[in-house]
């Protein structure tokens, strides 16, 4: 049986983790900046020098194509992301992508050549810390977003994407989208604490939780720190205390399943000896079941609604961002979970917790997912770690479930 | 019975107000600005047009001069500051220096000698919104910073006090503080709703709380927002929420005098789908009694100590200043009363929540400052405004309480 060669995945692993390399041994390479461009350039010298053609696509795509026996069927697509967190770790995205290149190098290494052609993708801002929303380039791919809403996004400074991209020379010139595959697998740590938990090393994943974005501004009236008797303040921060307990409370009302976080939270203006004006923060809930994601979302309204007709505060909900909760296609979970047999590996089904391109993905072509444990569930994080035991076992999970879909030429 | 002429105050305010007025009605006067020149020049330029005679200290303060009968007496020092914040108020500092040169020119109205002189004083960048700290210049003249260290402070371009001082031509030949007074008056707007509320118009004010600013760091772990479940997190928002409820109860267990702010809140990484590893928060606690004070301190430690001993987050908490409570002079104080009283006013005492100029005079001369309402409390804020009644009542009271201080000479 074939397997993948660990040691020239890992050496690429720890190569590419060089670029945005941080103190505390993590990774930022945030989209479109400096750092990205110079993984993107490492991936695509990688990719030219093992035989594959590039493409890159106008929102900055990047695919890597190894010719099959017949070059007119649809390709197996297997990929994930090569930007990050800001203070991110070596794994998240970055192995899904290299993963790929060590399945089409083992490919070479046997001289096998398959039915169908096998592409590596790399997505474009799959994070989404600079440019909201996450996923934006696999969302344009899949025809969620259009192109120019994707270009005209802006970061913190007001930088827009569509210019960022360009500046970074990755504005490529195929269209985007429309590219027929037969199947696309991303492999991926799980970002979470549960193949660790239940002493697992392989994540059939199939599906992924629904997520749901808001922003909320909470106005109140800025004065000074001083003068101003606490009963006549209307200090948002204060007066936001039990309103923030009751979102997290959403999370036990519909637990075990469901997810709410507070990413961002910011008073303004931020000075010491001023009582802040506003404040304003970011809301993330998550639930695998759509109904359930449906009734937190409707309760969320409720409790903001509520403190705003009750309080002394004007709040402001937004939605940001919707996504569904995701099945993945039944031939590629299948694929994924016969390939972990015969491995002999050690696995579960699961749901994803977070969001990834694959779920854009799976709109217009059959996919699913492979998970392997990262210790402690930690991701977007700085400590974020995978054994090399288990990024071989999912690699050579994601090698077989890719021959099974891709068919070997046998003379 | 001897009172201000109300409508040449209010001309003059407002004449003031013209130099570096803003859209919505406020006033950019930034300290040493070349708007900071135009009011000196100004103020100078009346002082003069009335006979005082002007002295300019090395750090920028002006002192204007009307003679006694006893020339080596102490002088009655009356003043505040004429720079602003960048959308501050036509009020804030200006009315304390104009209301001074009102109190001069009604005595040569009408032809009263007094038995000390009397000075006026405009103290150099009191804001502190272009160079910290905030009341350098009666600081130094208090002996509680250096000249050196006020010429070294630094504006957000880099530009050092000491040369922009210079650049406006108001780094005068006078040396800084040894000018001994027999009492000194800050007229001032309240900056606050507590006389608005209790329908006063003038404050006795008899001191100025005590202040404790503090940095607090709460540590949890950073990770992704879906993947973990919730039991397994440590997010520090949802884990500070009842921390930050017992910190604002201090307000309550030391009422009505407490004041407690947190004007600084930042999570981080900040990003939307991560659950945030590490909050920082500032705290800003201020009581006009000292040993409440000093109880409110014990009692926030004791939160924090009790918090990080018992929780899965590490608090840290940084003393960052203390400014004790101020007493102001009884014989200061006794002054304004009686004169409140002979005026009829509608007064009561009061403690200031902000500093003055007044504070840093107190460590050197007998000192006691008089409020009057603002509209809703608000200052440091382009809408700042205050009565012309009030304004008139309050200068009256300056009036009779420096008469009362510097004596009036009968043959």
């Amino acid at each position: 049986m074939i397997t993948i060669n660990s040691d020239r995945l890992w050496k690429r692993l720890m190569h590419m983790a060089t670029i945005g390399a941080t103190p505390k041994g993590g990774v930022c390479r945030v989209a479109l900046t400096e750092e990205d461009k110079m993984g993107r350039d490492l991936f695509v010298k990688w990719c030219t020098e093992i035989g594959c053609t590039i493409e890159i696509d106008a929102i900055g795509n990047i695919f890597a194509r190894r010719a099959g026996k017949q070059s007119q069927l649809p390709a197996v697509l297997i990929g994930s992301h090569l930007d990050s967190q800001p203070t991110g770790g070596k794994f998240d995205g970055v192995l899904g992508v290299l993963a790929g290149l060590e399945v089409l190098e083992t490919l070479n290494d046997q001289q096998i050549l398959t039915q169908h052609p096998i592409e590596i993708v790399s997505w474009t801002n799959e994070e989404g810390a600079r440019f909201a929303p996450a996923m934006i380039a696999s969302g344009v791919f899949s025809g969620n977003f259009s192109l120019e809403y994707a270009y005209s996004r802006e970061d913190k400074e007001g930088k827009k994407l569509g210019e960022e991209l360009e500046k970074i020379g990755y504005n490529g010139s195929t269209p985007v989208g429309h590219r027929p595959y037969k199947a696309t697998f991303e492999l991926h740590i799980e970002q979470g604490p549960i193949l660790e938990a239940k002493d697992k090393n392989i994540g059939i994943v199939t599906g992924v939780q629904g997520i749901r974005w808001y922003d909320l501004t909470i106005q109140g009236q800025e004065t000074h720190a001083g003068p101003s008797p606490m009963h006549l303040r209307r200090d948002p921060i204060r007066g936001t205390i039990p309103v923030l307990a009751d979102i997290y409370e959403l999370a036990e009302k519909y637990s075990p399943d469901a997810r709410v976080t507070i990413g961002y939270l910011d008073a303004s203006p931020g000075v010491r000896n001023t009582v802040p004006g506003q404040i304003k923060i970011s809301i993330d809930i998550r639930h695998p079941n759509e109904s359930s994601l449906t009734s937190m979302d409707e309760d969320l309204h409720k409790i903001i609604h509520k403190a705003d007709l009750e309080s002394k505060f004007e709040y402001q909900l937004t939605d940001v961002w919707y996504a569904s909760p995701v099945n993945f296609d039944e031939g590629c979970i299948e694929a994924v979970r016969k390939a972990a047999k015969v491995l002999g590996a050690n696995s579960m089904e699961m749901f994803s917790g977070a969001g990834h391109d694959a779920v854009y993905v799976s709109k217009v072509a059959p996919t699913s997912m492979i998970f392997i444990p990262c210790k402690d569930g930690l991701s977007h994080n700085e400590l974020e770690s995978a054994k090399k035991e288990d990024v071989e076992a999912g690699t050579n999970v994601l090698l077989h479930a890719v021959l099974e879909m891709a068919g070997v030429f046998q003379e």
